[in-house]
């Protein structure tokens, strides 16, 4: 029997609470029996330091250890929420060899993370479901997509499109808006772009694609691709355009290409998007 | 008699109502008698379009109009809101010579033109209050400030620190991240860069300044001062630091000196702050 995949979860943003990881665990074995994972959440998950899941040393020594640790073969990470950007880079420039051979897999606030690993060459990237998403109402699909991939790279956990496409990128909307410029924001030259959000006035996802859309990093993608924007908020008076009205008018202003609608966002319908050309 | 101060206003972003723009000519009739400038708003000011004060060619064209008539000595911004970014770099490439004679001056969302205009050698370019500061509990002190600027510099408008420091420039926070990367975004090298931000939660502050601290141009500045952050919305958690704390850790990361507060904001206090170095 070959020995059971080996994936350790660490939470560079917000605190999820031990039930949840109790949770977790017993979804993993009911459903995947035999070729069950073994999931080792850190206990940095359930730290608490303000906003966030301890505090910055705390939560870089534990993603470090974990990336760097060889018997682990994947990362994941617990929750977004908030925090990563805060320790990326430092995080970034103490990883081993070992920590190249894993998957990383995340979204939302993990991005940053996720844009920094791919911008330094990790071949193994995701953007898909994480833990907390079993809090969602109908969350097991998410859960058993996210662990599908990590454990038999199954093709049905995969957003469609990606199938069709050289290489793939998928972020936050706002969270990649705040990268551009650091030193997180990967090349993006000749792929296909996927943006989602959450919680965020059309105004502001406005303002972002802006910012987005006059990066010349961004004006080399092949194109963008639109997710699902969730939980907008009502602002006092209505913006006058929808969301992908929005991502069309500035394309078109910036020259660049828009691909349609992808299926990602802040749900349990969220897919998989392997960063870069897809392995088969 | 010197003939009066002609100044044209126009709403880059939202719009006002009538009744504000007669209220302000009429306070400054009041208030400056036989000096009283002759403030002219553009009836774009009272458009309507969606979220903004017109579409994007109407609010462009006004300002083109009046920043482009020589027979205007200042160009003051009726309100912030959101939509300068739409319109500022299509603006700033029609604009002629008489529009670098003349004084703008505005804050919050007009950020994204007032940085542009900086950026394009624009000798004027001022960071201070607006009409719809009227609408503030005590506002006619705010506004008075903005006048007595424009029509005689008066020194008692300035923020005090920018009367001791070689070139200075002033943002609203979120907008001036929006704006890195971007076509607007000036050569602040050297710069006091003065921040201020209003109906922010601290994280969106914090993971902005990742950004803006990030940015090679952010980091040749002379320092940055933090102006009021103000109506910050409660979080479901604390954020674990105030914000003075939070620009402080990040300045401390990217060696970015921290210079301490300054007399900005979204409130009736807010003080002129001229861009660059101040003109005696």
């Amino acid at each position: 029997m070959a020995p059971s995949l080996r994936i350790g979860v660490v939470a560079p943003g917000t605190r999820i609470e031990p039930a949840l990881a109790d949770r977790i665990k017993a979804f993993a074995t009911d459903s995947f029996l035999d070729r069950a994972p073994e999931i080792i959440f850190h206990p940095q998950c359930f730290a608490s330091a303000g906003h966030f899941a301890g505090d910055d040393d705390t939560r870089r020594n534990a993603f470090v250890e974990y990336a760097n640790d060889p018997s682990f073969d994947a990362i994941w990470f617990a929750r977004g929420g908030y925090g990563a950007c805060r320790i990326a880079e430092a995080a970034l420039a103490q990883l081993n060899g070992a920590s190249r051979l894993k998957t990383y897999l995340g979204y939302s606030d993990n991005g940053a993370l996720l844009g920094g690993l791919y911008g330094r060459g990790y071949e193994n990237v995701v953007h898909g479901p994480i833990p907390v998403d079993m809090t969602r109402a109908g969350g097991e699909g998410a859960v058993k997509r996210a662990l599908s991939w990590l454990i038999d790279r199954a093709p049905e956990s995969l957003e469609l499109g990606v199938m069709f496409e050289g290489k793939n990128a998928a972020f936050n909307l706002t969270v990649f808006q705040s990268m551009l410029g650091t030193s997180l924001e990967p090349d993006l030259s000749g792929h296909v772009l996927l943006l989602e959000d959450v919680g965020e006035y059309l105004y502001r996802l406005d303002r972002a694609l802006f910012q987005i859309t006059s990066s010349a990093n961004v004006r080399g993608v092949k194109g963008i691709k639109l997710g699902r924007v969730s939980d907008t908020p009502e602002n006092d008076k209505p913006f006058g355009a929808n969301e992908e009205e929005i991502v069309r008018y500035w394309c078109a202003k910036a020259g660049i290409a828009y691909l349609g609608r992808a299926d990602i966002g802040h749900d349990v319908e969220n897919k998989v998007v392997p960063f870069g050309a897809l392995k088969r």
